[in-house]
């Protein structure tokens, strides 16, 4: 990078996609690579999946944290599109469990392929992804992954499980998005860490980074879910609470608002028949009682959390990189 | 064992499971204690499922091959309840895939508690395996399961293009079979030489005496499907032709019978409708052609081969048992 931009020239997250272009085109490539099997239907669903966007924020998370510590990111490259993989498969997943059927403004692989494909396929790029980091023989790597996968799929479980009852605290929830989000973030930076040699205590706070960044990014998203922009995502707007998911903003909005309120909201929500104007109504309460600023305020928290973590490392471009990510967890919409 | 059975009083099946009464009891043990989350659900889907039968196989063969190779089989326990949990992940995931309501003559988890809670159970089962795998720090044990995982998925998306095609081969067939199912019961046998501290040339003869092991199982699994006794396993009789899937008898058949009866066959399984008489006369054809017997001839060959697999391993105990697993694998229903 030393013919690279410097730390003065990096201001915006597009900044940081072009400083860091070389890598993420690298990225692209070792997926392409990875995703190789002799079975046409896993190259074609996987291929679709992987061409259809998809920011590689878990990949340049593992390159960034890399360079931090020092060293140069061949292997974060590798084990960043592994974490992909992983992630991808959980999407594929998700999208069954959710029966959607758009994301990224884009039909779903389920939609086009079928459920049976989505499911084959997310357990394929799973398997597939822990065979290859099972390959690097280094049990800190493996453990690392290992927990966070079983964390996440703990998360969709509490989920599952939260979904089917009227009331859901604030903290279960908050553990639902750790489990389900932020561990996953958080062990692509500690895996960028633990490649370049870093201390354990260097370790610890990239991983504390990673899981405040991925709590900022889902109670971000969470809230986008009610805003009028959404469509710019790729999803409809309301999508959450169509599927009755209890986010954030509806978890303040039933703690504050009337009972007569809260009985028409709970009932709505268990109708799973919600119409256009219900949602505005929804909407509408929810910025009277500032469940929305409520959500945007928590999710900045953890981005001013993240920014500390930072702090012990020494100043340079990747840092500079990391907390332009971190404000980028709040403001994808801009 | 030094007070238990000698050599000469294994002969069944049931003398085996008797002979390491103490060995399983430990490997349910295990699997119960290792079950246990946060979430309620995956508890009760997790525990209704190793509640509801289910032979163990998988552990016993660790428990055995680590004995073969002269080691105490506390790891085995272990690491065998942990194999088990991966067969079960698959077992979940398969009755979606297959959309299947019975299994073990029981409700299958995905007809009491959903699709959802039978995917993502799955998913738990599956991490949770790899996790705990990944926190013994043996690469080899890491890359032989992560191996036979990828195997695995690969087979099942093999499987389901094939079952989209009019034709199949024996060998692609055969290669669906041992991805699908015996690469994890050869896992299974390596992973117990390689907790012993068995030389390269004793895993790699007991991952293949695995490897036969497991098409002898599936071949015989997939003729019991056409056999009038398929009820006392607890499935329904002509399942595998209802679904479309391609096994071994119906390979045979399509490529000796008439071309006439040719069309017959393909256009009902096409239609996915097949009445009980449309099934007895596909049964009758079976005979007239001999393609149960073939498939029978077929599991009975590695069989054979992996009785040829143990020769080299010291006699006793172990070997007389793990001998009466590999005949078992083609007598299950008598």
């Amino acid at each position: 990078m030393s013919d690279g931009p410097t730390v003065q020239h990096l201001a915006t997250m597009a900044d940081v996609w072009d400083a860091y272009r070389d890598d993420l085109v690298e990225v692209e490539h070792q997926i392409h690579q990875s995703i190789h099997s002799d079975a046409p239907l896993i190259n074609v669903v996987a291929g679709q999946i992987f061409s259809s966007g998809g920011k590689r924020i878990r990949p340049l998370l593992v390159i960034l944290c890399t360079r931090l510590c020092g060293a140069i990111p061949k292997d974060a490259i590798a084990l960043g599109s592994l974490i992909e993989f992983i992630h991808t498969a959980t999407l594929l997943h998700d999208d069954v469990l959710d029966e959607a059927d758009l994301r990224r403004g884009q039909k779903t692989a389920r939609c086009v392929w079928g459920n049976q494909a989505s499911i084959l396929v997310g357990d394929y790029l799973y398997s597939q992804a822990m065979a290859q980091i099972a390959a690097y023989r280094n049990h800190n790597i493996n453990e690392v992954l290992a927990h966070a996968c079983r964390r996440m799929t703990e998360g969709e479980v509490l989920q599952l499980c939260v979904n089917d009852q009227s009331r859901t605290t604030e903290v279960e929830y908050l553990q639902i998005v750790e489990f389900k989000t932020a561990t996953l973030v958080a062990a692509a930076c500690r895996v960028g860490a633990i490649i370049a040699g870093a201390s354990l205590s260097e370790q610890e706070a990239l991983y504390r980074f990673g899981l405040n960044l991925g709590m900022a990014f889902q109670l971000a998203d969470d809230r986008l879910d009610y805003m009028a922009d959404r469509s710019r995502l790729g999803k409809p707007l309301g999508q959450d609470l169509r599927q009755g998911m209890m986010t954030l903003p509806l978890l303040h909005l039933l703690q504050y608002c009337t009972d007569r309120e809260r009985r028409w909201v709970s009932q709505l929500i268990r109708s799973r028949s919600i119409q256009n104007q219900d949602l505005a109504d929804i909407i509408a309460l929810m910025h009277h009682y500032g469940s929305l600023s409520y959500a945007f305020a928590r999710a900045r928290e953890y981005v001013e959390a993240a920014h500390l973590d930072l702090e012990p490392f020494p100043d340079g471009l990747a840092k500079r990189a990391l907390a332009i990510v971190a404000n980028y967890m709040i403001h994808r919409d801009q």
